[in-house]
């Protein structure tokens, strides 16, 4: 069982590659099988595969085989994580924009009060 | 220059390790000194370093050097985009989960019409 961190860890590794983010592109309106995944991309289905396995390996999908076709689609929740992770990151940033915006302000109301 | 989706490799790469995530985490509460940034960490300050330059090439912070100190902050904007691409995929997951609501409520009232 992986940790959080290692779990984010692979996460955001299967995210950093612009074939495995067009394929959760096209999972995002439904679920697809693994040449339908293919269809677009310039690449062999052996690579499309490999691809499928690391998406699949981060949790960020999950695909089932039925017969001769496995079929790939997203898995909300596992988002959710990254999503959650950034949104704390980005609030924090903010509060940091909004302290920074009030001592702007008040040094400005202070410089004003001294020309008076 | 590099295209945006070049940009999103390198951030999500960037955030694709505990340590450089544990850095953005301390620069969420406002800019730090490469050295203050390498305390919590068991690593040498080489290896931060490492870590800063990753951080910095993939946009997520900038950092400016006085004296002999180099200061580290978050870039908000370029967080954004990773935010961005993430709710979008999210959004798109969530509607159709809407949709398979919907496709089992209209199914639910189906049957109980049948019994009727």
């Amino acid at each position: 069982m992986l940790n959080k961190q290692d779990q984010l860890d692979l996460m955001f590794h299967a995210l950093a590659d612009s074939s495995r983010r067009s394929m959760l592109q096209q999972l995002g309106s439904g679920p697809r099988s693994v040449s339908e995944l293919a269809r677009p991309l310039s690449m062999t289905l052996a690579g499309v595969v490999q691809h499928v396995q690391i998406l699949e390996t981060s949790g960020l999908i999950s695909s089932t085989k039925v017969g001769r076709t496995r079929t790939c689609h997203m898995n909300p929740v596992a988002l959710s994580a990254v999503e959650k992770w950034i949104a704390e990151r980005q609030s924090n940033v903010e509060r940091q924009l909004d302290r920074l915006g009030e001592l702007l302000s008040n040094n400005t109301d202070y410089q004003q009060r001294r020309k008076k």
